[in-house]
């Protein structure tokens, strides 16, 4: 399996021409976890349009709040906190259909932002939790981004939105198919445990004491399917051989 | 450009077989949030395990509470709401490197669970917000689950993590899913063994009589990593009570 540490600590430079804008945000909590995302995946520019004054004044003075946040730029209105974008991506609900505005899946929409992020700011915008983007808003976007939520429950929680744009911008594209982490038993290993554990099954009165091949045959398969790494190999020789020991002990002692 | 409404409304049944647990959650509005991501993305069934009595109740009767909250199933142990579930897959922070299990960034991850999900009931966990999951949490779990955060701030808010890990489920995915394996044992099953191992590791003298809760873990985790088939795990089963049908009959007859 490629590392799933890999290019983890790349994350914030992709980013890095990112500005999360979230417009008329009125609850600090939800300023607070747009921040937290934005920490955890790497982007480092909030920007905020008309936040309630005191909700914003919270979420900084908030005792876990992200660094970012205090760093935050403050706007009067959209035009001004977009003006320095490349690309400006307004987010919406699926339940409004913004026909003037060509509308994109995030899955599709995220690839869209990750092919202009290398040459210049991309805006990247969140409205108010009660009533989203206004048309004015809008007016300012490219184009609109959708999160494939449910039509009967489209609207999500704010900070939940950016968390969920953001790691698809940081995800990656091709997914490699998986290896196994951890060395596989040799196969050696895996017939010693066939024999041991044959051998197990025999004297508990299992199988009959003289067992025939397509029985062994059976172990063997069933063995190779636990697909046993070298360390759980030894594991389980180690247990088979004192299980054996004791089965044969005990009867000797009889 | 396809229609970005497309296959929306198919994203419950999607679902319909996840069952997401939250293990030991303290505050009421994450469990509330990630009620609310899991309505926004058409998963039904939650399970919590252990909560904090008064944040479930808040989270419950919280004015804009999800209706799958109602019904959400309450459980004493990791053991009792996993039990029914053929794959157990447990969320973890970047900062935990748990070198006993598997760990899959969540696109890799995700997919495996979407290739499982239409075989069987699945539980994704995810742990409390001080500590995320235990050791014994993770002795039920076939492997890890993580959300490519940053290393200096992978801890996720709870309800953001929740978002993210189902959007990635339901995201459109140009893989398509995997002929049916073979179905794999309910995790009731995998105790059921683990439970009977540890007895005759400790009949047979392989551990000390009084097993200690680690010795248990380890066993566990090792038979989680056996993926077990349904069949397989009867005849494990079969195997395993007469082996200790066996150790304790010769000791009796002594």
């Amino acid at each position: 399996m490629p590392d799933p540490y890999r290019r983890t600590r790349v994350v914030s430079r992709d980013l890095e021409n990112l500005r999360v804008v979230l417009v008329g945000t009125r609850n600090p909590l939800n300023i607070g976890a747009a921040a937290r995302a934005m920490s955890n995946f790497g982007a480092q520019h909030l920007r905020v349009v008309n936040p309630y004054e005191v909700a914003f004044r919270e979420a900084r003075s908030a005792v876990n709040a992200v660094e970012l946040l205090a760093n935050a730029e403050e706007f009067g209105s959209v035009a001004e906190a977009v003006a320095d974008c490349q690309l400006v991506v307004g987010t919406t609900a699926a339940g409004r259909r913004e026909l003037r505005h060509r509308l994109s899946r995030l899955e599709a929409g995220g690839r869209a932002i990750r092919q202009r992020l290398p040459s210049g700011p991309v805006a990247l915008l969140f409205g108010s939790e009660k009533v989203g983007l206004s048309n004015t808003d809008l007016s300012y976007c490219d184009w609109l981004l959708r999160i494939p939520a449910r039509d009967e429950h489209a609207s999500m929680n704010l900070g939940q939105a950016v968390a969920v744009c953001l790691y698809e911008l940081v995800r990656e594209a091709k997914t490699r198919p998986e290896k196994k982490n951890a060395a596989s038993a040799e196969a050696r290993k895996v017939e010693m445990m066939t024999q041991l554990l044959t051998g197990v099954l025999r004297s508990s009165g299992y199988v009959k004491p003289r067992l025939d091949a397509a029985t062994e045959e059976r172990v063997r398969r069933m063995v190779r399917r636990m697909q046993l790494t070298a360390s759980d190999a030894e594991v389980w020789l180690g247990m088979l051989r004192q299980i054996a020991w004791k089965i044969a002990n005990d009867h000797r002692d009889k």
